[in-house]
């Protein structure tokens, strides 16, 4: 087996490679997911040398047919992967000449595996992005409409884990969905950066045959060919914007994560998550754990690791290939199957969410959330800012000491911290009266919230139409 | 001092700050670079009150000259920062109230101090873009022409760092050119994001007075308001994905570096960089170093490394607005002013790179980098590839003894290998032929480089004009 | 200024550098707080050069005496610092040859900045890891006192913060102690790396002069000289030992942070803070925000990027020193100021938590957590494992039903699901013999809290002690 | 199968867990490696539980021949691993059950997923730091034997990449040498931490059955059982301490590699590498290409990564066990597997580099390596330094113009420069006379290298014999 491997660059070679060597530098075991975008690629390359009459027709249709044949082998599970042919695209080419004899070889004329490993991955990439925008529409919609239905509902909006303010759950839902509205937004950006083509770069400075770059885009649906065959078939940088967007994706998630772990605690209680979504314990018999959400945040350390890698990788290194970037592969794939798992996870999960409007209602009630509508009373009926703040300051105290909250207080009571409060204050207290008064666009009042829900849900209509459109 | 502090929020506490604490978490000392943006967006909140009612002209106008007062106060030097104050926000609103008095206060209704920081953020940041795009523009264009200049020059071209085929200097400028431009477009794409105002979501919740956020949003030149106010005072992802940028950015000028580093050595001798960029030695009197592509190269770690630091704060922070966030502003203000410092280097640098022809023709000529040609030139002549290359490869064994590059072989000596070859070979074997040959989009053939350089021109041109536009 | 840079190198040079270049290259802003250790290097070095001959004791003497006023003018901030003259190193030099004239400028026989530099950020880093065992062996100590205290106090202990099983609080503060005790651990055994003496590697290869290694190495309190020059004067690996340490801690301490914040929330809260580590809002008067323990866990970030920072830094560097390094000292000396500062902050603050132990134990009753002692009850009846699981998750799913704990159940109640429950079962039920039965070392019942409290005083005796003694 | 599942923890549940939930959730794929410790693990519980009486002797017996039998159905291929079993343990335990019946239940007594995970990973992970000490010892061996071989070759040394000052390689390897030794020391200290037993904690608060965690440690050869139960089940700083030690081999064996590639580069050529550690190109028949430096040095991105990974796993997460550690298995053993697989190759490669004497000895001597020689020949002859250096920075700009090295030039061509220059100044400016002259502890001189290689020797003898016998 070693001995067909030198065969392909040996003359210049006095010994074979060490077979731990051999082992150590082959990336077929990880790189063969890649066959159909290989198989792919040689078949517009081949189209192509036929097109500019490096190769005949009749040669071309062997080819075109060797290939298909050897994707059917891979997709049987027949087809004999050998780790001495390296890689997924010897390991095919070799294959093929196996098949169909010397005109297989001619398949590689006026290119490189430099070229074409650059060319595979982009391919497999931007079909892998095409997939990733299906869930992250699936996700987003189902926040939209999640976030509709529960328009109404109150809840404590928290800053430093502490009650702030009301909010209603309709709106944090919506929050959610801007993260993620930007997170797809950013794999649009980048899917036009992966959609360029190397192939005709050869190993770093082109070919001397006469290729017709222009013709291979085409084919496999690349916007245009890259402007640089040094730059082609050694930057990786579309990659690692990849894991950047996956990165922040995956930090979003784990904030909504942690959210959701919290709310399913015995302490907040706020909502549940249907059993399916959820595992017990082996020992403590009343366990419910938030599996999917608590695996989900901690998967965004390994995606941000492989940022880290990839970013790491690239760093100093020389034009044009170095054997280094055979290490691109792994973590972006990773990330790939991490970043799918997880959105497909959200977006079957989000829409079974339950909220518990009672548990979410008597928590934004007892923390004194209201406190800054008083204060905004207190301001309307001439007091001072700072004076206002002071007084209401006091009356939380107050409460805090009587277990009270600021709407559980008799008139008495709050006129003992200032004469400016009268009985219409108690309109001012309520949650559904507070929340209602932040009535601007971007503020919490269920009207506003239904109609940001329009707003994005039209968003995500027009997004979604052109990706299919101006994909390949 | 600490009086002060407290007088703003203490009506609920029984003891004040710590004194370590209030150091601790006071974050003036580094935050106090947003001055100007947070002036300017007070003074457009001011303007927006008013038109809405909720100030007076007179009391705007107060308001708009105080602000412009403490602004030339800072800028003098003599505007008295306090730490116990906490932030830069809160020292501007207290000299302002000091100075214009009880009118002050007003400032601050319907506002927060986390949309009003958010909104700072933002502002500075989308100034400090529309500055390293100028930046942008004038490395890529000093490569450019640099490059266009360079295009007959022919080095080696690197795979592995051994020898691989001759290329052009100005088509591995153009390389680096192309790394640019990519981060050029993702640094335009992420203003996009950035240029977003959070003004109006307050606390977390918006505001009950009857704010009007697009007339702000007009007036800081900022593209919309944000969708939804728990989103906007918490997220900083607009932060990360600049930073992404930045760390993308500096993973190419590390390449550039280490090819700087790389053709100043002795060992290569291909470039000569002026005197000015380089430093001696204290005890070594021979030495020049590299030391500003050393040291930018160095500097991608810490790129990196505010990356990972900011992608850490946010993972898992439920919603809102956290104190951890205060973390987000030292690695984005260093991550700034590292990019800065950096382009304008790169920028000064590059235009007097000295290319030493000589030296690096003799390098390309040496390595046997024609191999491929002569590959290619006896399949030209019906050899098989397989068998082309086994020939070469023994052509290149018998040069490695002899210390002889193909092209100061003989006839007689070569055809040893092959009776294929024949005296026009030695056409094929200069280096010459070799890049003149790759005469295809993308190839290292000079016409080719020239005809890049003016596509590349172009392009930078239309990029250069809707930035100036688009604005704010 | 510019000149006088120039003159200690410029031989070779045809043109000064450029102004930019030389700010962009200069470090002195940020290392001149080595000043003390630069002086006490060069002062053990002058000693040395006596020792052996190179000075004589005038020239010994007049060196001495002039480092000690250069560090007064420093102390006294009269120092004349210059950008021009790039380090903290040649600003003393140079300084100190201004006051002793030349013989100032024989202090540098033997020696290069390469070593120089190497050496005084070791034995700073020596220094200040000394001061943070100090702070490390008070949090410990607090942590340990408040366990003793609370080792009665019943909480839930949370898996998936989920309710598990009861603990006491005092064992959950001794899980703290562990992870700081393994932390404080190796930083120990990073100091013994540290404390290795670079001095005499000169700029890369060592010196022609009779220097005498030994001498200097004890003069500083190093426990021996570095074995290779060029291993000296390059590696960095102490610096990002010492940073992974602390991001460890770090870790740590955000993982208590969170629990800090959690438990001061209004949902769960089990703890109070004094007012005094914590503020409150300008906006909104009933907020008392856990602003210490969320600067801490944000400031994870900070100190992970560092890491990350540094590793990048000295990726793939060839040997000897690089530019590159310079880049070594910021991160690691705001590592160093972030570690001092969290760990102050907490260490002032773990004594001064306040247990509501009614809160707690209300929770550890209510969250079904006793319900592993009822299956082992059932197992210790007779019934097989997989069947008391089974009952034990119908009583649970019962309870959840009716609001009812296990423990609220009646007998009868009990008995629907297993006759094998008899009245003793509320013994096994309580929360109190729940704890008391986990009685073995690491378990959480008081008596073995109590005991593992006086393990970790006796083991910090023991810690604490060699410390000082083993140091310089 | 699902029904399987349900069974262990289904009493509380309506409805199954979702199928794909099941899969994104379950760890068998990867944490089945871990099958022979958790049987010895499992082994030593059944022991421990028959010493304490809960276990009968047969009971025991039972126990102990079914997980044989289990490890053998393992090791033949035979196991039917199951998804829905979840992990390792659950289908070990399952197959035993199936095995041996209802007795398979009762090893679970006393225990928890929680503390069976954390000691299998602990076990595992200290027989791995077993098998790479070996590794280590064997790379040290090798670079100190081509040390002690290359004791007397010359070679230029570099700062900057520049031509500094000759070194020896033997010195340059024995730079190697150290960095490594300090990581075999940090895998010792590591070691330490690793060898702490959990087991005993169970779920979180330890167990109510009257376990013996010392006879299980003992059985297990671990150092001592964990002190806290919570803090055993919780935390995974040993991984990532062990991750931190992997991550700084991989910056120093990225550093190595750097300067392999450059060394086998056509401009350095200072060593050969034999071919069956490097590869060739399908396309360009003269390559041979250092692939496995180039593939070690881009390994350092993935093991920085999955430092980064675990760090960020861990970070915030609240005690005790969170679903989110399950994330910790994959990084880790990734690391292990890179770590082996590095170690192997360069064990097997640094003994089979070929130093090309004639080369670097040409090299260094036209680098004008001799400067700081013949600066200290000046001063010895009672120039000030200063003026030395100016002399010398003439000479080499005079032999930069004239192309000619110092030890080329005249000696009336040096008195130009200075008149205190003699004849005597030959010896000082031949390399051999420059190495020799830095003959002190840590210097390059051949005899400081020959000394300094039977120190490590002696060194590596005295730390390979503990290893073993402080083992298990």
């Amino acid at each position: 087996m070693n001995q067909q491997t030198n065969q392909s660059w040996g003359g210049r070679f006095n010994e074979p490679t060490d077979a731990f060597v051999e082992k150590f530098t082959a990336s077929v075991d990880f790189d063969r997911r890649l066959y159909h975008h290989d198989i792919r690629g040689s078949m517009a390359h081949a189209t192509m040398l036929e097109r500019v009459g490096v190769l005949t027709v009749e040669e071309r249709d062997t080819i075109l047919e060797g290939l298909a044949e050897v994707e059917k082998e891979i997709e049987s599970g027949q087809f004999p992967w050998s780790v001495a042919l390296e890689d997924v695209h010897m390991n095919i080419e070799a294959r093929l000449t196996e098949k169909i004899g010397i005109t297989g070889k001619k398949l590689h004329t006026g290119r490189s595996r430099n070229d074409q490993v650059a060319t595979d991955i982009r391919l497999y990439l931007r079909d892998e992005i095409d997939t990733l925008e299906a869930e992250l529409i699936r996700l987003r919609s189902g926040m939209i409409e999640l976030a509709d239905r529960e328009a109404d509902t109150i809840m404590p909006g928290f800053t430093h884990l502490q009650t702030a303010q009301p909010v209603t759950f309709g709106h944090h839902l919506l929050a959610w969905q801007e993260m993620i509205a930007r997170d797809h937004e950013r794999l649009r950006d980048c899917r036009k950066r992966v959609n360029v083509m190397p192939l005709g770069a050869a190993a770093l400075a082109g070919t001397t045959y006469p290729i017709d770059r222009h013709v291979t885009a085409e084919l496999l649906g690349f916007e245009r060919p890259a402007e640089n065959s040094l730059d082609a078939v050694s930057d990786r940088d579309f990659a690692i914007e990849f894991v950047s967007f996956a990165s922040l994706l995956l930090m979003h998630l784990s904030r909504m994560s942690e959210e959701l772990v919290l709310w399913t605690s015995a302490q907040f209680d706020f909502i549940d998550l249907p059993d399916r979504f959820c595992t017990g314990s082996s020992i403590m018999p009343q366990k419910k754990n938030p599996d999917v959400p608590e695996l989900v945040r901690g998967k965004s350390g390994r995606v941000y690791g492989h940022l880290v890698g990839l970013l790491t990788l690239m760093k100093s290194q020389p034009l044009a290939y170095n054997k280094d970037n055979q290490e691109d592969k792994e973590p972006l794939f990773d990330t790939l199957d991490t970043v799918k798992g997880c959105l497909k996870a959200f977006a079957d999960m989000v829409p079974a969410i339950e909220a518990k409007a009672d548990n979410m209602h008597e928590a934004a009630r007892r923390g004194f959330s209201t406190a800054t509508d008083l204060a905004d009373y207190l301001v309307r009926r001439g007091v001072a800012f700072r004076d206002a703040h002071e007084i209401v300051g006091q009356s939380v105290a107050h409460g805090l000491e009587r277990h009270k909250d600021l709407s559980e207080m008799s008139l008495a009571e709050l006129r003992q911290f200032s004469t400016a409060i009268d009985e219409d204050v108690f309109e001012v207290l309520t949650l559904e009266g507070s929340v209602a008064a932040r009535n601007h666009i971007g503020g919490t009042a269920p009207d506003q919230v239904r109609a940001a829900a329009q707003r994005a849900r039209d968003a995500l209509a027009t997004t979604a139409g052109p990706t299919a459109a101006e994909g390949n």
